[in-house]
C-alpha cells in the first residue's frame, strides 16, 4: 500500500520524526567526516551527510552548513579563518566513532582524539586528515553560497590533494567502494554498507545498458 | 600503500578517467530520477546523482543542475516553466532503466517509456512520478542559487508531497532504505545495493555510540 503525506501533514510531524523523515527522503547518503584546525592549531572534526558533487573541471566539491548548533559553528568558523578543510571518506568499520562526532562537544575538545580517530597532515596544508579513513580529500575554501530559504549555506572547496589507498584506484579513474567498504547513511542516524550490483557503460540512445562486469542485478 | 594525486595530477588526467575520478570522491550518492513536464504535456526523465537534503523544516531537497548537454537542459528548463518537479527515488530492479534516461534523447522522446518506466500523476500536480518508484517526492520550485565557480546551480525545491510504500515507514519517520532495496551510486556509472550495519541514538558528548538495533557492526 502507498502513503502519501502532504506538506501540512509533514508541517504538522513532532521535530523528530520530522527530522527522521525528511533526511531519509534523498535515498542513501555519502558519510564523510570533515576537518578542520583554528588558528591556534586546535582540530576539529564533524560528520556531514551532504557532501556533493559540484563539477570535474575544475574539481570541486560542496557541503550543506547549518549555521545552527556547535559542532557546525566551528567548522565553518575554522574553513574561513584558515581557508583549507578535508573530506575523508567513513568506511563501515568506523561508523561509531563517526557518528559521535555529530555530539556537540566544548570548543576545547579533540573531536580525533574523543571518536578514535588519529589527526594526520600533509606538508603546507594546515587542515587535518583522518589517518583511518582510505580516502581522504584536501580542499581549498572557493565560496559560501548562502541559502535564503532557510538560512543554510552552500560550502565548495577546490580540490588540492586526493590521498587514497592504491587498491581503490582502477586505471580508468573509477573508485571501487565495496572493496573499500565505504559507509552509507540514510536520515540522521542508520549507517549502511553497500555492494556491488552493476556498472554501466555511457549512455546512449537506442542502446539499453547492460552490465560491464558480470555480477547479476 | 596510499597515492597522492595533486591539483595539478587531476587537472593533467584525460576527461574521462576525470570524470570517474571526481565524481567517486564524496563516497556513495543517492540515485534520483527526476521527472518534469514541458507546457505541452511533454514528460521529461533524467537520472541525478546530486540530490542532497537542504532543510527539514520547512522541508527542502536541492539537486545540482549541470547547463550543458540537453537532457539537463529539458529539466531545467520544465521547471522553470510549470514550477514543479518529482524526486523518484531508484530501487536496485530498476537501475538499468534510470541509467539509461543519462542518455542525450530528442526532445520529442519520452524517456518514460523509453527507460521501462510508467508516469504517474497526482491531482493538481502537473509534474509526472515514477510508478515503478517506492518513495516519489513532488516538490514546487523554490529557488535557484547560481554556481559561478563552474556555471552549474543549486535547484531547490519545496516539498508539497510524499508518496511512499507505506512498509518503509516507520513511527518515527526513518525510512528502511535496506528493506526498501534503494540504490546507491559512485562516479557516473557504477550502482550498489545497501545492507543496514547500524542504528545510532543521538549522539551526545560523553557517551560512545551503541547501536540500536541488534546487528553487529
Amino acid at each position: 500500500m502507498f502513503m502519501i503525506l502532504t506538506k501540512n501533514d509533514i508541517e504538522a510531524m513532532g521535530r523528530i520524526e520530522r527530522l527522521n523523515l525528511v533526511n531519509s527522503l534523498t535515498g542513501p547518503k555519502p558519510a564523510n567526516l570533515i576537518g578542520t584546525i583554528d588558528r591556534e592549531g586546535n582540530p576539529n572534526l564533524a560528520i556531514f551527510n551532504s557532501v556533493v558533487h559540484i563539477g570535474s573541471h575544475p574539481a570541486l566539491m560542496g557541503f550543506i552548513l547549518r549555521p545552527a548548533g556547535d559542532v557546525r559553528r566551528h567548522t565553518h568558523e575554522n574553513i574561513r579563518a584558515t581557508g583549507v578543510f578535508t573530506i575523508n571518506s567513513v568506511g563501515v568499520e568506523v561508523i561509531a566513532g563517526a557518528h559521535y562526532s555529530s555530539a556537540k562537544f566544548d570548543a576545547e575538545v579533540n573531536e580525533f582524539t574523543e571518536c578514535g580517530f588519529t589527526e594526520e597532515y600533509l606538508p603546507d596544508f594546515p587542515a587535518p586528515f583522518v589517518a583511518e579513513s582510505r580516502l581522504k580529500i584536501g580542499l581549498a575554501f572557493d565560496s559560501e553560497l548562502p541559502i535564503p530559504s532557510n538560512g543554510t549555506s552552500l560550502i565548495i572547496g577546490r580540490i588540492e590533494h586526493v590521498m587514497m589507498d592504491d587498491s581503490l584506484f582502477a586505471p580508468d579513474g573509477k573508485l571501487d567502494f565495496e572493496s573499500y567498504d565505504a559507509a552509507a547513511v540514510s536520515g540522521l542516524n542508520t549507517y549502511y554498507s553497500v555492494t556491488k550490483k552493476a556498472v554501466f557503460p555511457f549512455a546512449h540512445p537506442g542502446k539499453f545498458p547492460e552490465t560491464l562486469n558480470e555480477k547479476k542485478v
